[in-house]
């Protein structure tokens, strides 16, 4: 989970997600509408039971404001919160698993901010199916074959890895970019990604509002997709004076036409 | 307000209640289902530009608290937040202006816990237009003539307030019993209010489990209801175990007819 506003507990029920799939949660910065929603989530994963810790990657000053709601409303846990300072100001791997790395990204808000960038390792490649039947692997190796490992067959005949499989799905990067203003470098960070999200406060006829608040419009955050060729760019954190956001993604589109609104609720694929 | 768990803010947008006419918070007690949601909705009146102070009276314990995430969370609030500490186990007036008065009401739950009885003060009585209008009183005078004062007319003839006017709406009164288990000599202190809100997290099926807890059950809200001859009784803070909260609506009419089911966004008349 990537932040956790005021309410996040009711969309997570909402959204029919099992509480239990969630194992950490990333929180980008403290103002509260990204991180209010935390404490009474982690109340309700108690009540209901859960025992697998939960890991919380924030800037490091919400340690000690965590672990005082902890002590004082959530006596008992029998779940372990574990707390991991992250370093706003770097761009580094805070997270690895054997699918997955998790990096930071420096960003530019009133206070300390970071995006987070979600790598994807390269996946197996898939079985031939027919393939493999017909040199008669048996089905222990094919996890090694899924892996790469040609198949050497009883009689001693070396059968190459490319006939018996086709190739992975190339992995995937989704890169989190939260509260920031406009950083003209960002597409570095974020080059290739098949998914950016970036917000987009504003459209330009607020510019200045943008700049006095360190906040980006949607040209700003279409700029950074178009300059890291990403796959698609999804847009949010809109202004409330903005009644209908179209202005906003019509703007958008004009730089990077794969523009998405987002909205509560939404699913979009990686 | 009575109580502010995580979402109010949100659940008071949907109400279309403006938040200007919010003046006090009371908090029953310090569990996160009834003051999650007070720091974010402080945080959104101050970015909403509220400059009239907010009076939030809980027990004592939620005051360092509460000053703590002010302090990190809402630098330069514009707005005083004023805490006024709450001794539960009393039955104290702690808020009085010209219309109203606030006694808390002393519960038993795990922590420490208090209801809230809102008493209306006398109303002004009804002026009597017709009688009025026929001794031309002037209209500066029907104040004093509401609030019960007789009419002198120019030839020095007494008019009786009671010919003036016709009687005031009785005050009314609204107790409000947070979390508690069943507390037999209750109904002495919510003696005769218009209307009572009563916990009732469970039905009698579970009534060891009420007990385990410091809950009650339907049956025992509607006796505290039925001893206090309330005017009606409001049912509340059902477990989630209940899908279909018919049964406990049922248990209480069977002791005290006039009960109901709450639910979000419902509006009962006091």
């Amino acid at each position: 989970m990537i932040d956790c506003g005021e309410g996040t507990q009711m969309q997570l029920r909402r959204s029919k997600i099992r509480f239990t799939k969630l194992r950490a949660v990333f929180i980008s910065h403290l103002h509260g509408d990204h991180c209010f929603g935390l404490i009474g989530m982690i109340s309700t994963f108690g009540m209901l039971g859960r025992t697998a810790p939960l890991h919380v990657y924030a800037p490091e000053a919400f340690e000690p404001i965590l672990q005082g709601q902890l002590d004082f409303f959530c006596k008992g846990l029998e779940f372990k919160v574990e707390f991991h300072a992250v370093d706003t100001l770097k761009n580094d791997v805070i997270y690895e698993d054997q699918s997955l790395t998790i990096e930071t990204i420096p960003l530019e808000h009133r206070i300390p901010t970071c995006g987070f960038l979600f790598r994807e390792k390269p996946r197996p490649r898939h079985i031939n199916r027919e393939m493999t039947d017909c040199y008669e692997v048996p089905l222990c190796q094919l996890n090694n074959i899924r892996n790469g490992m040609d198949w050497t067959t009883p009689e001693g005949i070396v059968i190459a890895n490319e006939r018996l499989t086709t190739p992975a799905d190339p992995p995937r990067a989704y890169a989190y970019c939260s509260d920031t203003r406009y950083i003209p470098t960002l597409h570095e960070l974020v080059a290739g990604v098949d998914t950016l999200y970036h917000e987009s406060t504003y459209a330009e006829d607020n510019l200045s509002r943008a700049r006095l608040y360190w906040h980006s419009t949607a040209r700003q955050a279409a700029t950074v997709a178009r300059d890291a060729h990403v796959g698609k760019l999804l847009l949010g954190h809109f202004s409330a004076r903005y009644e209908d956001e179209t202005c906003i993604l019509d703007e958008a589109k004009q730089v990077f036409e794969n523009s998405w609104l987002t909205n509560e609720g939404l699913v979009f694929d990686v």
